[in-house]
């Protein structure tokens, strides 16, 4: 077997993750990594990387290199994606491709034009219990789907210095659980209603943006999806999933730490979820590079596309200016699909 | 001790519910019970009640009477209880007052310048499930609250026969919701946006109304809810609060028929919810005409008043503004409070 | 509807339960009450009982009543229910008969040969939990039986002074875990072999008992079942049974307050089990009482009956000698059934 | 940092996951492997490992080893181990050391002799869930320990060729469930009573064996542990462990494929545990191994020990003099420790 030759951009929290699990991938060999930072480059050589670089460009002159992986931060995204298109790399990039849509829709046509092949890092979609849960409604086993309901809630609040530069809560936290509502029921969405406020520090406000949230959203057929957002919960990473329908329901509940009760003098006690993304999406994230991995050795279609980072941010954008104007907005007013 | 003696108008389903939890009173003495029709007159005899009658006015001339207990169809509640405040009876009257915000409050100037006591039947306030998520909120032991979730499903659409007479989905239904998301964080709401759709029974949508539907509330200060509604859960009655805040969250489950867990080659079992709000809130019932009793001999503040059902009622008629013009609507478009 | 005319002896907390929950129902007129304490018999007078006796025997001679409910201390109910038999009348007796194995031979005897109806007061037969888990058994939904495990554990060890006159743990508490492991599959023990010790409070084995036993039971067809007991769970009543076999597993787990779940920093929290018998078997003390009215008006056989109690004393006592002696003891070493 | 130098003896189910466990560790260096079957050596191959043996004597003469894993069949430890102590290698051995008394006593005193390390391969006890009762159990979580209950049962019952070579259910299914009573309170066993059958398949009665046991154990402080074994739950491998005490209790449940419920008009459904202990211990696999290469670097205790696979067997002989003899059995009838 020929194996994958691999590049990644990008050696921080997510890189190393991706880095980790293509290295223990027999299909996959990595090649070269980079990133501007001696920190991510050392991690790459400990790790037995060769060619480490701290430029891209240089990086991805290699020609033997098949496939990058950008986990570099957001607002080189576009501009990585755009490099390897020319270059004839096929791309894994995190999420958000932009922040800007008229620079996601730039980048998408040249993807398009150049014939790469470009996954978005949704890493939620290969969970085992939303693929569940996804699973089931596909069966029927809940008849004709009418709601999802979607809870998202961080354990932690990031600093203000990371939220100004965030997109906001909408682009930055709700971006997953937009995917989700699309993926979860597979249908698409035509209306958003958001509804937040500063309700865990008023620093968000200042500015300019939210800390919890209430979305509202409506599919092409008139069912409907409702999200509820925290950037903080004292309790934990808290990541669940309902899909309603007309023969029943099904739900995700979070994965806790284990799962020992026990039983005093005040009550049963059970364990906290499992800490933050890392952790409950470890092997989410294992199985997302994999798959990848295995759409371009079997040249099949990539389990996420340019289009639903698309779509999401178009979502998400609706999710804003609704918030604004204080009224549903329709998604054809961000974007005409 | 004296008791108080009560007269019933209306045996119904409801008014069974009541006439058997007085009866078991040692506090209270039955005296009179009217329904214009003999089956309910019928099973009033049987339990022992020796007045009975088939006019409301007729029964009500009776003196001796301390207190009357509405359960008779709505269109009947107004004048019955304005007939109970001019006898200067106390009056326990089943939701709504009257579907008509004038007539209601009418009904409410006349309560409170005869100086009568009115109690309205928001039974769920008397559920202990609902009641021991409030007593933790009230504790604080979830911080500052963010977030209250209500799902509230039926397990059996109604005819459209009663559909169409029932006020339609926010006022026959959410009404419980609108009431219960004043309740349980002791806040009053100010704006309301409502999404729906018939998407059980297209019959919904020719008489006017939907089956289904996702409710944002606004509370006066900045906090949120958000109700989901639907006319039909092939599973049961499915009923659950969840409230989230700074410090954590607190979740009412529904109540199971038994607790068992069967385990068998194709995975685990578990009952269904109690069928449906004759079950699920008998006990509720049950304290909640035990409560007003005990306000009426204390002379203490009733746990439920005119204003609740008022309120109730602003909430959705500005829910019903808001689907029709879709768009968030302020409960003061509606009604200054 | 001719109502069945009732006596009540001893109205101590069970009494009083029985004595409530037979004013409740149509079909039974209860007309007189016997305690030799003015507290029982203010008790009766209260619930509007006019033949109050300080005499069993006194009580019984009124020809007019048809059954009687014993619910007298222990060493009382073999005298009392000779008492009914001579006198014709139906009865109902909380468990046990007697501690005496003889004089529980002689009482069946007699109960026998004057054909009177006798139901012993096993109570935790018509808990809906246990009852879901025997009908699903019954159905097949396990398939074979293997092995029943019961856990059940009091909430508050007794005072001592209790504990010298309660025939001991196996006999006081067991005896219902032993009626159960009959009941819940249908089958007879035949060997018996228990372990134990005094974990809780070393006065139990002063005065000769224990506080803690594990009891493995063998059926008659090499299937078994597994109790055990403890006399004090700091977490309250705990009443579970699993029923293990062929093709899959059933449980009944504890009644818990209510549903909620509390979710902090430090993980999540549910409530305590129902505190003791009176709060978790009050439902099943009015089914009890209801199936041995509607017994005696159907003329159909009782749900428990003298056998019962002998069989569970019979366990009990082979118990007894296995923990004395250290090893199983047949059922048949105690009597040949 | 220098690496330590593994050997791997026996490349089977438990051997493959051994030695991908080893490969993935930074301080470790396969540099041999044996197997007497190509498969297994095979295997070794294609994972990189470049001397490969089908001679353990040959394998071992390698001075460069530091450490060997023995995974090969049951009846070739004592042998291996052996020959390891006198090359003056550490060991890690999959339990039992031989289900001869005699022979580990004769392997003990060796190892012991030679001064070599000895891990026994009790692999429940890295498991995390039986980790957390521990923990809380040695915290005083539940105050002082009264009773451990284990539930143990195997999805699908060996074929019988495999039975009659196994050492029977108690040493070599129950085995794993004597250590974990010892492990999760940290007490020695002093007397086991057993109770057994043949309830799946008669076969097993046929070949002297049983496929079903409860056992009592009584601790050297006079608390208890019961057991329950079974060959083959319709559902799956169940693995649940229950510690009561004096102020609490706390159990381990099993670890289900995913959290997801599903409702529908029959109740509520959930997922089966996973599979078999290669899937519920995967974790616990990798920890195990890891703790061994760690105590060898830091020069620590090992997490197991000789002394722990003597002890439960010890327990496994007492165990089935118990059944043969029906009478609870000391362990000092086996052997005075």
């Amino acid at each position: 077997m020929e194996k994958k030759k691999f590049a990644l951009a990008g050696i921080g929290r997510i890189g190393k993750i991706h880095l980790e699990n293509l290295l223990i991938m027999d299909e996959v060999e990595v090649v070269a990594v980079m990133d501007p930072y001696s920190e991510g480059r050392e991690f790459a050589i400990q790790k037995g990387i060769e060619n480490v670089f701290s430029s891209y460009e240089q990086m991805i002159k290699d020609s033997s290199i098949d496939a990058v992986v950008i986990s570099s931060p957001t607002d080189t995204h576009a501009d990585y994606v755009e490099i390897a298109a020319h270059a004839g790399k096929a791309v894994f990039c995190e999420k958000p491709l932009d922040l800007n849509l008229r620079r996601v829709l730039d980048v998408l046509k040249l993807v398009s034009s150049k014939g790469i092949k470009l996954m978005l890092g949704f890493n939620r979609r290969f969970d085992k219990e939303f693929l569940k849960v996804k699973r089931l409604v596909g069966e029927g086993a809940i008849g004709k789907h009418h709601l999802v309901k979607i809870t998202s809630r961080d354990p932690q609040a990031p600093p203000i210095s990371y939220v100004v530069k965030s997109g906001g809560l909408f682009l930055d936290m709700s971006i997953h659980d937009f995917d989700m509502a699309r993926f979860i029921v597979d249908k698409e969405i035509v209306e958003v209603y958001a509804k937040g406020a500063a309700l865990i520090n008023p620093e968000f406000s200042r500015v300019g943006d939210i800390d919890s949230a209430v979305i509202t959203l409506t599919y092409e057929d008139g069912t409907m999806a409702i999200i509820d957002n925290s950037r903080e919960a004292a309790y934990g990473y808290d990541q669940r999933v309902e899909v309603f329908g007309s023969k029943g329901m099904v739900k995700a509940e979070n994965n806790l730490h284990n799962t020992h009760q026990l039983f005093n003098s005040k009550g049963s006690h059970r364990s906290l979820p499992l800490y933050f993304f890392l952790e409950r999406y470890a092997d989410a994230y294992k199985i997302e590079i994999r798959d990848f991995v295995h759409a371009l050795i079997n040249k099949t279609d990539l389990p996420v596309d340019g289009n639903d980072g698309l779509q999401s941010l178009i979502i998400g954008l609706a999710a804003i200016k609704s918030i604004k104007e204080n009224r549903p907005v329709k998604v054809s007013e961000i974007y005409q699909n």
